[in-house]
């Protein structure tokens, strides 16, 4: 009997999931849709086999849906995850869990007080095999306690819409996730560096950003992000322990000799360097779904997000250093993965 | 409504498959399954939700059974295969189609007798994302011509079991079937080198072996096959053009620096190697078989791989250049990928 | 008529550039050494067959010396350098030129009075053939206008007498030198992050480092320096360009599969990783100084990286961004490479 | 006092070696020089300073020779070094020692008779780093007991003079000296294959070809030669033992990303890649020189790369597997290295 999923936004992050969901992944179904857009809705819906319904709120309601999907506009959020929650329905959201973190707080305190994990949220660079990888080489101590991490997060191009406070909220979120989760510490502190922009940019836009933070523990983590970089989507991570460092592999290409160079080629877009890590990030959530549960990254993964991210559009504004204002990690978070 | 696989020897190689059909591709379910051993079929058939059956005849001629998977021992899939397109249903089977060439050629009969394609025979390199990055480049005309290719095949180590012959049948098969795809030509001769035999071997055993085949076109092919190299599971390929040289990338894995040395692993089996491939196999021929038909390695490739292992199996007893015994390819399997 | 050197000090470096002299470079020999230990004079005279002198004074003077190399104690440095000019000898002087700016300011009156350029500086970076090779990308715009620079310098060990500032004084000085020559712009201002330091290193010391430099033209430069990271000697460059990226290759060294890994030695010392950029830069200052003049990193150079270091200094002290500086580039100092 | 040496031949890689003695190396000079073209040889002596004789017979008689070179025409080589052997002179001779295999046993008799190694050939590859290396590595047992070696040796293109038995005797030669040298095992057949070759060639010319070698002790040996490969000079090598392998590493260039790719330099031509090593031949050279003898490669090193090359161009007339037909070891040039 496969998971009955509600999909609740079909924008182009909302489709790939739902398509996600009825193609690729095993085990779920998408039996409900809603958009903003009625159209948008009943494409996707004819196209998966899906009913249309008129908002988020009657895709939770509905008894034919076990399981919810929060892939609308990033305000709508909290709103959608509390309604799962309650619902008592194991919920997805796609990042940001809420747009601020009082938000947050508010889930956290409905699913706690529901008692057992409803909420995933989508940073999936957990689930990418190299990240994995990393993880499995640090925590076996392979280099030693973290001292540093080095990070990049280059797209070739964003389009007209995106600000300066997106290469934030947007892109860097991602970095901030995954080192949490890879050096096992919550970050404290923010500031911002503003290289000279690229020209290839919009007037608007502070293009390339350093973003520095510092971990509760002393280490320290550089992210560059450069969002007009041109040449295509490069992700690239070295983390710097006391007895050894260990570098974010690329992913495989062929390697082809002509005309004097040896050329291997770039990813060109996220689709193709996370596509294998969205698959195994849905998988992972419908087979905690099935069981009434949720796995990976948490509430709490998706309030300190918004923190640090508010701490470090802040640092953006200001130019100096800004502390990270966040609650203590309430018990029912601890021991999570 | 998923396809209805039958599965035809339960083994190591067929539980893993009927794993696979159960729990990994979409689209698909195993109902029946059947071995020489009753208590590893009602195992497997525990474990995926099948029902055994007594034989491969019954599996096949079950109204339940829409598609039949052959992993059962070498010298019975010509008649499980010729026993499926009798029937009429779809046959994944796992290499060798048949232990010798006439009952590969009686194989192509019947299925041109049927009139539409039904055997697809398990060469996974074709769906490993490595290999068919390099058939892009290849036929894109980014190295040219192709004149050669330098591949090594290296495991780990060996059973007692595998024989000198096997280096052929078993290993090298695997560069033989992928090399006539990335070339899209046929090899025409066979030759053998034997280099002093690693120590760490059985008696019995010719390890390493160095495989020379020269292609329709006068490609040449060498591939060394290393079946006790004892670092890990090691599969290279180099294909050299007129204009350039494209390598197979190694799978991705983090670089650690560590003690003087930068490491990365190698890939330890098969498993690890061609996990993803097989995964990708296995949803193509469900996707292909659900429309009645099949798709990828046919029967052709099935019987150029027979014919080409008898040719360097002789090769290998009598030291010279054994030519490949072939008919012509039949105007059904023309214009096939 | 080979050159004829005079070497001032001769303890470890300065002996290296005496045998560097004599041995490996053509066109000059070491006919005097001085240093403050008589018998080490002694012994590097004997093994080079250079005569003995009382002191640095009596080798600028004398009448067989044509150059002079300046390897003594750092604050002794500009007094040698400024004896050379008023001699009208050519001299190359191991980093730093002075060390406080106001004696390299000195320095550069009296080279500019005299009229040609007598002062090499040691920044041997620039005769590393890696780092030649990124310049010449550079240059021919492979990357489009730089925007940002990522470094890093690390030493396996460093002894009890390192202390925090010689991270900058005498490490990351190399990083500055090279740094403001490949993106040809002069550095405004310098931070410094503190990591947790790394519990194998002495209490005294804040080790790894990482410091934050901005340009002119408003890149932004990041170098870690962790001079106690234990795995080896590890030199890391990257430039980020408007339209690409470059990286400084690490050494070539074969790669060894064995174990289950594919492993390659990293660099152990700074003689291995930068022995033929220290007889490059030898040759280059003997070809120069047979013409009587100098060539390569300018008493400028040397002034520039005083007054860097003078704010990271201040910076690691204050924990604040520290603006450089300096004085407008004289026109004698135009032009130079 | 510097060695006095004489060059005899001076075309294109005898003006090399004659600079490289004059500006490079250290304890040299060239004193004498000869060419059967005048205005050659006194262009050569112009520029180095030497005096120009008549004849080969002249350099080897004059008095102030104390050393000499050979890079005269091929067939000539056998009467230079026994010229010089004649006269009590150490010689360095490019390669080939003679063309045919009685002169380089006349040759070996010679020097025997004089009772002290004089003859150095011009293998320079044992000169390589990245070959010393890669020696270093097999001769400490980091790979076991080596049992296959792949190599390959691309160029760009040749000139129309290139003939096809000049992909052994011109440039697997090479590779026949410098796996001699790894494996310290003799080659004892050969055999040829000829791929279809590349339309950008000539028509005389059979290019690629693959020359497969056995060594005394039963490892084999393939080498593929590609002198119009195009898009470089590309030098590869990986030697398989039991327990690892080890590859030759590529040149140290920078990667640049842009446009999509990430791409590396390939050298571009002998003098790039091997630049450094002819360095260190012939400081090596002069230094045994000066002492009266000789180092590196013998005239028993340049005898059996004679012999193999005989049988090689035999087995690329003939298609099958031909002996090499070499005298036993004589006792004067056991222990060598």
């Amino acid at each position: 009997m496969p998971l009955r999923v509600g999909v609740i936004g079909v924008g182009m992050i909302g489709q790939e999931h739902a398509r996600r969901l009825s193609g690729v992944v095993t085990g779920a179904e998408v039996i409900a849709v809603t958009d903003l857009s009625a159209d948008r809705a009943k494409a996707v819906a004819a196209e998966t086999g899906a009913r249309v319904y008129d908002s988020g709120g009657e895709v939770i309601a509905s008894a034919e849906v076990d399981a919810v999907v929060v892939t609308s506009w990033g305000p709508t959020h909290a709103e959608h995850v509390l309604g799962a929650i309650a619902a008592g329905k194991p919920v997805f959201c796609e990042k940001p869990l809420a747009t601020d973190a009082a938000d947050c707080r508010r889930i956290m305190t409905a699913e706690a007080a529901h008692g057992k994990r409803l909420v995933q949220v989508g940073f999936m660079r957990r689930y990418d095999e190299g990240y994995r990888q990393l993880k499995r080489l640090v925590d076996a101590g392979r280099i030693g306690t973290p001292l540093m991490a080095h990070c990049a997060h280059r797209n070739p191009s964003v389009p007209d819409s995106y600000t300066s406070e997106m290469a934030m909220l947007d892109t860097a979120v991602h970095e901030v996730d995954v080192l949490r989760w890879l050096l096992d510490e919550e970050i404290v502190s923010a500031q911002v560096l503003t290289p000279r922009p690229t020209r290839h940019r919009f007037d608007h836009l502070q293009d390339p950003q350093i973003m520095l933070f510092e971990t509760s523990g002393g280490a320290r983590i550089d992210v560059e992000v450069f969002v007009n970089c041109r040449y295509g989507y490069d992700i690239r991570c070295e983390i710097v322990g006391e007895t050894g460092a260990a570098r974010l592999a690329d992913p495989a290409r062929p390697a082809v000799r002509r005309d004097g160079q040896e050329g291997t080629a770039v990813t060109a877009d996220w689709r193709e360097r996370f596509g294998a890590a969205f698959d195994a990030e849905f998988q992972a959530w419908v087979d905690a779904a099935s069981e009434g549960t949720a796995t990976g990254p948490s509430a709490w993964d998706g309030y300190a997000a918004t923190a640090v991210g508010d701490a470090a559009v802040e640092a953006l504004k200001t130019g100096g250093v800004v502390p990270v204002d966040m609650v203590s990690r309430p018990a029912f978070y601890t021991g999570e993965q």
